[in-house]
């Protein structure tokens, strides 16, 4: 076992430095704000938390979770998503206060990478929990909410993906019958490898009729005809009912006005194994992950004796600074740099550009000893050097 | 052992609820725009780091480090404090960037708590460093920079106090001789055990004029005349010289206008293992622990291969806002509570008072199981149910 390099950081774990650090905030403001309008209360939940509470709850791999033990020997896990800790607050210091409630948080989540994989192992995500409501109401106000935040953030090209995991469970299980074969086929589709799904489904011993049916569900995508095809697929009463709701669901987008980027998927298949209905994720142009995805989960309330059924989703912040691209800084770096003789006039001269807003370095001169690579960071220097013109010697 | 409650959270974990975080995000805002007016830029480092890298340098005690193992075997700790991860950032990726640095940060940092102790294992800091720049200014700028927020933040009545554990070291050594010696008075200061302090000194076999000197430096607290009477105690030049650097920041910190609240304390000695010159902590009235602390390491940097002398100081955000006390929310929470029929009369009722700036819950009236206990928690209900009046049927 080598020993780390002292610069070197944990697989998977990133530094944020002050360009990339201040885009962040500025869209994490932003989203922050437009949930808080909507009456979103922001909490905090602990970065530690038992495996055997939230840990378990959560819908994460278990190779997925950090794992350390606790001076008595009980497993703790950094916290993998903020949903369970969430579940656990409502079931506990928030019991009495009265559903539906509506919670929102920011904060950086956890998932143990494989060295190989390179993906990170900590990143943040800002997102809502609307806990106690089952109506479509709910739904269309998570996609609407969803839909504004990715707006009002600045990104202009970009899809919210609406599948149906219960509407997908019946279909599966109405031909297939049993399981194992449903739970292998969700797989495939949970891995969006549909190649995979396509070859398996054509070795299943089915009617012709009943592998057109399975092979038919990867072209339910697109516009609300989509809604019409998956009802001809299915005679399952309960998977009409999930049709009927999509339809309610998405004639409420409309009057939100937020209907325009939804198209209907039912290959969405989330690795979060908690969602029990609708589920969704936002893409945008050029950016190979969802950048913001959720879903209804009905029965995580329960397993913390508060049973209720509940809807959320997570805005992924590293994505989604990337779907925006590029943009300058707004606010210029200004220095002011002075020699002890002139210190009370740069005091003043910084206390007058603070208090208009600048974001001023006041710097004594002898503390630095390369000026000009000093300099260069600065979109503006004042220089106080020196006896003041016009001053008695 | 037993299993945990399904609501417990491990020792020393806090949940944060809509108050408590709202409070803390409003003060912490006005920390952090007063930081980015003095020019400092803020950045994030991962909770987690190499025990051997980070974990060594910081000033924590090993047996505070929550510690868990990664894939390959390594030790990684949750990061105990935000000063030995920036001085890597600083060496690594920021290495070409020229001193003076000013850098800031806003991030919860983790010691692991004894079950008994009833501590936060987990708690927020916000705060500072300037690095690479060893003179009187760096440390007025900091002292300034502290006093400035805590004033800004509307806690009134505070003290800094003050001290120099070069000073102290130097006077230790200059009558004791022996390190161990020095070593054992320093940890009765470093814990604030005064008692403890002068019966261990009464009972060393010194001469009763250095009795004196000793036990004399646990009166060296007040104003700016403690500095001549330090000066009394000490012939070392170094002594003298460190005094002499402390009547400098006094005068720097005038021109500030930030001397009002300083008090000098020669027997501040902090758990900071890394501090090598002023160290300096406030005080809030009501409240028995620092609300904020720092202090000049001159030699952290060096065991990152990135040579400097740095200062830096940290806000503890929890006893922060205790020392703010109670304070009314000032966003009044609306909700309007609508019928289906009435939905797009709600929309817009709801999109007009949240782009005033409001904060405004939409509830479908039968999403709602308790409409009293749901209605408690707003200032403001508009109630859209059933046909609008003079509606023709």
């Amino acid at each position: 076992m080598s020993k780390p390099f002292v610069f070197e950081k944990p697989a998977g774990m990133r530094d944020t430095l002050p360009a990339f650090y201040q885009k962040n905030e500025d869209i994490k403001n932003i989203i922050k704000k437009e949930m808080e309008s909507w009456g979103y209360q922001f909490i905090q939940t602990p970065t530690l938390e038992y495996h055997e509470t939230v840990g378990e709850a959560s819908a994460i791999l278990d190779q997925q979770l950090f794992k350390l033990l606790d001076m008595e020997g009980k497993t703790l896990v950094l916290r993998p998503d903020m949903t369970a800790p969430i579940a656990r607050v409502v079931s506990s210091s928030m019991k009495n206060v009265a559903y539906p409630l509506r919670l929102a948080y920011s904060s950086p989540v956890f998932r143990a990478q494989q060295r190989e994989g390179g993906r990170p192992a900590e990143f943040e995500q800002v997102g809502i929990e609307l806990i106690g409501e089952g109506t479509s109401s709910a739904e269309a106000e998570a996609l609407a909410l969803m839909t504004e935040v990715i707006k009002k953030s600045g990104i202009n090209s970009f899809t919210v993906a609406v599948g149906h995991i219960g509407f997908v469970q019946e279909l599966l299980a109405d031909i297939l019958g049993n399981d194992s074969r449903v739970a292998e086929l969700l797989r495939y589709l949970n891995e969006k490898n549909y190649v995979g799904y396509t070859s398996h489904v054509k070795e299943l011993p089915l009617s012709s009729i009943d592998t057109q049916r399975l092979l038919k569900i990867l072209d339910l995508r697109g516009g609300i005809e989509v809604l019409d095809e998956a009802s001809a697929l299915t005679p399952n009463n309960k998977g009409q009912q999930a049709l009927e709701e999509l339809k309610t669901l998405y004639k409420l987008l409309q009057d939100y006005d937020a209907a325009q980027n939804i198209v209907f998927d039912f290959t969405l298949f989330s690795h979060m194994s908690y969602y029990t209905g609708i589920v969704f994720e936002g893409y945008a142009a050029g950016i190979g992950a969802p950048i913001a995805s959720g879903g209804r989960y009905d029965d995580l309330l329960s397993r913390f004796d508060r049973k209720a059924p509940a809807i959320g989703f997570a805005i992924r912040m590293d994505y989604f600074i990337e779907a925006l691209g590029s943009k300058n800084d707004t606010i210029k770096k200004q220095c002011i740099l002075f020699t002890p003789e002139r210190r009370k006039e740069a005091l003043q001269l910084a206390k007058s550009k603070r208090s208009e807003g600048g974001n001023v370095v006041m710097q004594d001169l002898s503390g630095v000893r390369n000026v000009d690579e000093f300099s260069k960071r600065f979109d503006e220097i004042h220089y106080l050097i020196g006896r003041q013109q016009g001053e008695d010697l």
